[in-house]
């Protein structure tokens, strides 16, 4: 499955593209997030591709799952959204 | 359907019990959240629910909304998490 990684600074709207194109060729898609900013813009990046989808009859779910990384060296604790068409 | 209503300070172990015990009576929840932070906390709730609830069968999936809010005379955005069985 694709992986994308958001952060704080990334726009929700060019997120849900890239969600909604990896959905249309009928594949699932993770977004990992690290930290309450990052995860907040995945949500809205999600909430926007729920929409830009609905027209290709993709009814899009997700759900999050707690992922460990090591960053430089540290480990930390990401969000990881597995999201899919629900049939 | 149930609305929660979730925010900075709220506990995910216990808002991941109120879902659970909601999706196992086979009613869907919803989990309103208002501001990164309370989206965050959201997502943790979710994220522990699922695990609550996969010994039951019960194949936790959601989707996030924007809705619009009036508090104290101010129109503000939320998040809107509707959580259901996938079945």
């Amino acid at each position: 499955m694709e992986l994308l990684k958001v952060s704080s600074q990334s726009k929700p709207k060019l997120v849900a593209g890239a969600i909604a194109a990896v959905l249309r060729t009928g594949e699932g898609v993770e977004i990992q997030a690290i930290g309450a900013a990052a995860v907040n813009q995945a949500v809205k990046s999600i909430a926007v591709a729920r929409g830009y989808v609905i027209p290709n009859e993709i009814d899009l779910v997700c759900y999050p799952t707690f992922s460990q990384l090591e960053v430089d060296g540290a480990e930390k604790t990401s969000i990881k959204f597995v999201i899919e068409n629900r049939k």
